[in-house]
This record gives C-alpha cells, structure tokens and sequence, in this order.
C-alpha cells in the first residue's frame, strides 16, 4: 500500500495533466485549422486520437467527485469535452457530486433519453436530489421505471423541504427482529452482496416495521453468537422524524459523534436514516450558503459564468446598499450649510459613521452565533444590551477620545475636538443597541437572524453617524 | 424505543430546567440573607437541598457535551455552582467539550490534584488536546503515569502543529494480521470488550506495524469466514500522513464519504487514524474562526465575558480600521476647497466610496472562494481580472449612470452627473482589480487569501473613491 496520501495534491495534478492534455490538443486543432483541415479530418488526425485516448483513461480512474471538481474547473467549452467522454453509466453519480450551476450546464447538453439513462440507476433519495434540476418528461420516465416501493420513498423524499431531516435521509438500511441470535444475524448479513455504506448499526424492528431499538455492530462482533438480538440491542439509541430542523440534526452528529441514525415517523415506523456524510455535505452547504450571503451574492458563480450572470447574482445587494448609501447622503445633504461654514466636518464625517459600522457588526456576530448556537434565552437580552453599551462606552471615550484629539491638532479647534468624541461615542452606542436588538427582535420574529443583520448595522450607522456628528456640530459649533 | 428525537429541543428544555432550579435557588438564598441566617445554616434548609438533588439527578442524566452546552450558557457563579456537582469521573470528558474561554474559568478553580484525577481517564490524544490549557506541574504528573507508550503516543501527539492531520489523530484501532481467516479475525474482536468508536474497518498490518491494507467491516461480514484476510483486504485505501493538511483531509472525508482513514509515516508504518467526526470537529471550528474573523473578533467571546475582556478581544480590528478611516479622512482634507466651493460634494462622495467597497468584498469573496476550493490555477488570475473588470464595467454604467442622474436632478448639475457617473465606474473597477489582485498575490506568496482582504477592499475604495470622485470634481467643476 502506498502512502502517497496527498489527496489534495493528486487531485490538482490530475487537473493539470488533464488541462495540458486539453490544452496540448487545443494546439493541434489550431495548428489543423490554419492548414484550413476540415473538422472531420481534424478527428481522425493520430494525435489527436492520442490524446484523447490518454485522457479518457485518466478519467476512468478518477471518482465521480474527483470528476466533478475537475468539471467545476474548466471552462465551459473543455468542460463539455470532458464530459462527453465520461463513461455513460457514471453520469449520475457525477451530476450528484457537481455544483448547481455546473450541473445545470452539463444537463442542457444532454439528451431526454441519455438523461433517464444517466439517473434510473440512482437511489431514490438520490434522485429526490436531482429533481428540481431535471425536465419533467425525464423524471416520468424515471418514475414509470421504478417499484411501487421505490415510487413511494421518491415521493416522500421530494415532499421533505430543504433543511429538514427527511430531504438529508436515505433509504439504505438493514434492518433485524429482536427475537434471534446474533448468529443468525451474521448469516443473514452473508447474504447481502455488500452493505450500505456508512452501516455501523443495524435497525431492530417489528413486523409493522416499528424501531424497537438497533444493533450497533461493534456489539454484534464482540458478543457470543449465541445472545438474542434483544439482550444486546439499545432501545435509547437517537432516532429523528423527517420533519425534525436538518441543522438540530448536523448538532446531534457533531455532539454525540454519531455515524447513522435512524428516521422513524410520528407512530415509531421507521422509515430511513441519517448518515454523518449527508450530515458533513448539508454543514459545508449551509456555511457557504451563509458566506455567500454575507456579500450578497445569490448563489455560488460558477468560476467561468458569463459576465451578465455574474451582474444578475450580485445587482441586488448592490441595489439595496445604494439605497442605503442615498439616504446618509440626504443626511448630509441636509446639513449643507454647516459643511460650508466648517469643512473640517466633511473629512471627519466618514469616520464616524465606519467606526459604528464595524463595531455593529462585531456585536451583531457575537449575537448571532449565541443564538444559533442556542446559548441565547430571551431573558438574557437586557444583559446582553448592557454589556455591549458598555464596550461601546469605553470604546467611545478610548478611540473617540483619541481621535477628538486628532481633530483638535488637525484643525486647532478644541470644541471640533469634543464634538468628535461624543459623536463617536454617540454612534457607538447606537450600533451596540442595533447589534443587539435586530437579531433578538428577528429571533422573536421566528426569523434568520443572521441574514441581512450587517447591511442594517451599516445603514443606521452611517446614516446615524452622519446625522450625530452633523448634528452636534450644527448645535454648538456653527 | 420513544420516537422523541427532538434533540436539540430536549437540550434547551434540560437548560431552562436547570435554570429554572437554580432561580429558585437563588430565591431561597436571597430569603434567608434576608433574615440574616448564617451562610451554613442555609447549606442546611431542606427546600435547598431538595434543589441540589433534582439538579444532581438532571445533570447525572445528561451527556458530557450537554453539560458542557449548559455550563456555556449560564453565568459564571451559576457555571460554577453546576460544575462543582457534576459527578468527578466526568470531568475530563467535560473539559474536553467545553469552549477555550469556559475551559479556562473551570480550570481555575481546579486543585492540581483534581485536575490530574480528572484527565488521567483521557485517551493520550484527548490529553494532548487539553495540554495547552494545563498548568504544567499537571501534566507533568499525569505523564508520569502513563505506559512507555502512551507517553511516547502523547510525545507526537503535542508535537503536531494545529491544522496537521496528526493533531486530529487519534490512537484507537484495532489490527489484524493478513494471513489469517475471517473466523480468526471474528473469534479475535469477541475477546474486547467494546470496539473503538467510528470502527468502520479494521487495519492490516505486517510483523514491523506496516500498512499492508484494511479491511472494511462490511466485508468482514458478508462473506464466507473461512477466507483469508489478504484476499478481501483492500490495498488501495486511503491513507495520510500526520503532517498532511487537515484541511485536505477534511476534504476527502466529504469527497470520498470516509468514516476512519489510517495514518502511516514515511515508511509506511501505522501510527494511528482520524476519523469522522474529529473531522466533524475541526471543520466546525475552522468555519467558527472564519466568521468571527471576518467581524475582526480574535476569539469565541464567552456570551458573559466581561466587558474588559470584550474590549480586549476586539480592539485590534477597530483600531485597524479607524487608521484607514483617518487615511480616507486625510485624501478628504486634501480636497477642502473643493468642497467648500461645491457642498454637494461631501453628500455624494459616501456613495462612491461604499459602492466600491461592496462590489470588491463580492469579488474577493468568490475569488478567495474559489481559490480554498483549489479552482484557481495561477494561469486563471488573467481570465478572472478581465472577467471582473467588466462586471465592474456593466455596474457602472448602470448604478453609476442611475445616481448621476439622480445628483443632476438633485443639484441641476448635469456636469456633477457626469463625474458622478465616472468616479463610481472607476471606483468600481479599482475594487475589482484589488479584488482579483489581493487574494491572487497573497496564494502566490504563500499566505492565506482568506484573511485581511476585506479590510484592504475597503481601505483601498474608501480612500480610492473619495480621491477619484474629488479629483474628477476638481478637474472638471472647480
């Protein structure tokens, strides 16, 4: 066995041997088109064949997620070229593993029948997640291919709403009585071609299919194979039902260190599982879904997507900041006058209005975590509201009163100065009162409140900045 | 089996319930301070005690990582109070789960004797997870009690840097030699007592600790056991080595479904393994330092940490970013007489500094993106500039031509609209290009792009945007 091991480094080698094939063959094809070649002879050039030969065998050995990551890769013309010669049987387990945007693109390219082909071989829960993505005349074919049973779990599957349990589940379980022996269960599982995977218990039920309990297998190796199933089997183990919140569920996973868990419904009929890899996809999903959304950007940009999608994923967060970004400008444009009588006040607005913006947003994060990490009760709100009033306090005299003294040696102007500190201060507290009660209020509200939090911190504080230190100035220095 | 699984609900019921005893024993507290009995005398009273009980019975219920949950939401005396009665042998697990911040307010108020007692129970990598935080007369007593080779196993444990695959490492596993036959290597797991967790496959190794392969638990069981091990083992797996990134790592475990992956030296000899949910753990972690980086917050603040030390947690950003506010401020001051001829000036010019600032974090976020998921080939940086300059392009001619229009129609100045206009397109494509360029150079220079982009966007647009939209007014309208 080697211990190369260097998964990360294999896989951007296997992405450049295929990008300098690509790029190898590009320049035959160039070379053939300046020779004025038709196309067709083009593909039957000995090089070219070459090529495509070493390539296609480099992607036979490749797994489907490997092959997914090198299609995100490439652009969209290399992209379609590697995909055409991805061997046909592995086209579902592939546009599982790709990107939305990604998958979108490889699924125009493909015909209805080749569609059907490419996913009847995948599970049921599978296809529930290739759905939304397919044209409908493709999923009823599918659906016409499958069992009754299998009809009926696809239907469930698609019914769950993202974020729940049931859209994480599969139905890949095996499941034992009670009243054997263990080494009745070792025959049976000899039977099996192969197990599911992730299969680190099995699920006891009764001939109504209810959970009585499961079998982790760490107890079945270790134990006399003569003990029933009963004597040996947890009946406190953890179970979900398909409505329970998908992200209580990553919690569970991650607390208990669980591997699978099984999903039974209101009456205790099991009816699939859990396991830790749907867990570990839905986690890296929601934490980049929430990194996007923290610059306004809609969904993942394909690296390669077109500039007019890349304008349509990003207009309207830039919208709604130029909105905000209007209204502090009336701020300002409503205390002109001042602006003109002491200029100063233009060049030191600017800092107080970024101050409470990142201070806002340094008290809306903290919040934000505690609360989805449920370490937030409603009661501890004036606690919390106290607390942060009096970071902003010290913050306030500590900066505002440094950079007062900056105004007053940049301007010799020593009641400019004082007006910098309690705008400052002033603007502080404002931000550390928003940071607190937006994302409690959105709480109360049964909202996400950790969406769209910052874009208000920074419209209340800059607008309220400008208004303050505007404000203050007009009353005692004009 | 009770289909309850509503996990995480059960949790903040358990926490409202032990709030809820110690409220009301806090009330019993402030009723006999009231009539001034003596501290002792209360320890006595009987409702008092009753409350003890009930929680002493709630807590002993509860998982190690629920009352680390617990401890974290209450108060620091309440924090206490619950840690002084949880039962002593659980201490360790508990420390282990708790955050840095907790960790070291329970670890003060330890005796050293205690605290040796409670993590000479931990497996030697739990124990080199804690080291850090131990006061070092500690550790030195609990080395002394280990074997020859859990001390050397502790040795290597603390020697891994965090964010190496050894730091996730764990010593737990169970090895099989090849030539023998399933039913040896069945007779041989009933001779434990439990199985490690998260054991998915057993380890294949030579007389000299070598990894020749490992044998998967769902093939141990489904076939005949009378065949040999080296005919099922698989040779190809998986493995790392200890100085391998965790972040690598993690993405195989996500690619590949893994459940346990074993770790081998350069030679080739089995040193340990990482499994799942060690993985769970550190992804979890890394997101968390990534958002409360992003917010400029150096670390987890405890939701009670006193204000002082929120100061101290988070003054580092604010004064970072007030120096590049007072640069903005300076490029402003330079501008003065400008302003103080056209007032409109100091309205408008927030506007092209913030959407420059907006526009370069969506930029640098989906580069800096793309780059931590390997889709950046150095050879990329040129597609990408082009690609952005014109997203910046598109948005300028847009939101730029919409807001000239507006400040014509708001000051009668269609030739401040058209500076309007220009500085927002040219603040835009300087935040796309520091947007491409940053997090570029940072990768090429070795260093993580992910972190201080943010601040240099804004830095670079705020004070890039007033100079531009100042400069052009000066030029054009003074």
């Amino acid at each position: 066995m080697e211990p190369s091991a260097e998964t990360h480094h294999d896989l951007q080698k296997s992405l450049r041997d295929i990008e300098e094939l690509l790029s190898r063959q590009q320049r035959v094809e160039d070379l053939v088109r300046r020779q004025a070649m038709p196309r067709h002879d083009l593909v039957e050039t000995l090089v070219h064949k070459q090529h495509l030969v070493e390539l296609q065998s480099k992607l036979d050995h490749l797994h489907p997620a490997d092959i997914a990551f090198i299609l995100e890769a490439l652009p969209l013309d290399e992209r379609l070229l590697v995909w055409g010669m991805v061997k046909a049987d592995r086209d579902g387990d592939i546009l599982l593993e790709v990107s939305d945007a990604v998958r979108e693109s490889l699924i125009e390219t493909m015909a209805p029948a080749e569609l059907v082909a490419a996913v009847e071989q995948l599970d049921t829960d599978e296809l529930a997640d290739l759905a939304p993505d397919l044209p409908s005349q493709v999923m009823e074919d599918v659906f016409r291919g499958l069992s009754t049973e299998e009809r009926e779990q696809l239907r469930a599957a698609i019914s769950y709403p993202e974020g729940s349990v049931g859209a994480l589940m599969d139905f890949d379980l095996v499941s034992v009585r009670e009243n054997v022996s263990l080494e009745v269960v070792l025959r049976y599982l000899r039977l099996f071609d192969e197990l599911p995977n992730h299969t680190d218990q099995l699920f006891v039920v009764d001939r109504e299919e209810h959970l009585r309990g499961v079998l982790p297998l760490n107890v079945l190796l270790i134990n006399d194979p003569e003990t029933e199933v009963a004597a040996l089997m947890q009946v406190d183990a953890f179970s979900f039902t398909p409505t329970d919140e998908a992200d209580h569920a990553a919690q569970a996973f991650e607390r208990y260190d669980l591997v699978s868990v099984p999903v039974v419904d209101d009456k205790g009929k099991l009816l699939g599982r859990v396991t830790v890899n749907a867990v570990l996809d839905h986690i890296r999903e929601t934490t980049e879904a929430e990194q996007l959304a923290q610059a306004g950007l809609r969904e993942e940009e394909d690296i390669f997507a077109s500039v007019w999608d890349s304008v349509r994923n990003r207009w309207v967060w830039l919208a709604l900041n130029l909105v905000t970004a209007l209204v502090a400008s009336r701020v300002i444009g409503a205390f002109e006058s001042s602006i003109e009588k002491l200029v100063a006040l233009a060049a030191l607005m600017p800092i107080v209005a970024g101050i409470g913006g990142n201070s806002g947003n340094q008290t809306i994060t903290m919040i934000v975590r505690a609360i989805a990490l449920g370490k937030v009760g409603l009661d501890s709100e004036r606690r919390l509201f106290r607390k942060e009033l009096n970071v902003a306090l010290i913050n306030g005299l500590l900066w505002g009163g440094l950079l007062g003294l900056v105004a007053w040696g940049l301007y010799g102007n020593w009641r400019l100065g004082l007006v910098m500190t309690s705008a400052m201060t002033l603007n502080l507290a404002l931000a550390a009162s928003v940071g607190v009660i937006v994302p409690m209020t959105m709480q109360k509200l049964g909202r996400d409140p950790a969406i769209g939090g910052s874009v208000m911190i920074t419209a209340v504080t800059d607008s309220g900045g400008f208004f303050i230190f505007l404000g203050l100035a007009t009353l005692f220095l004009i």
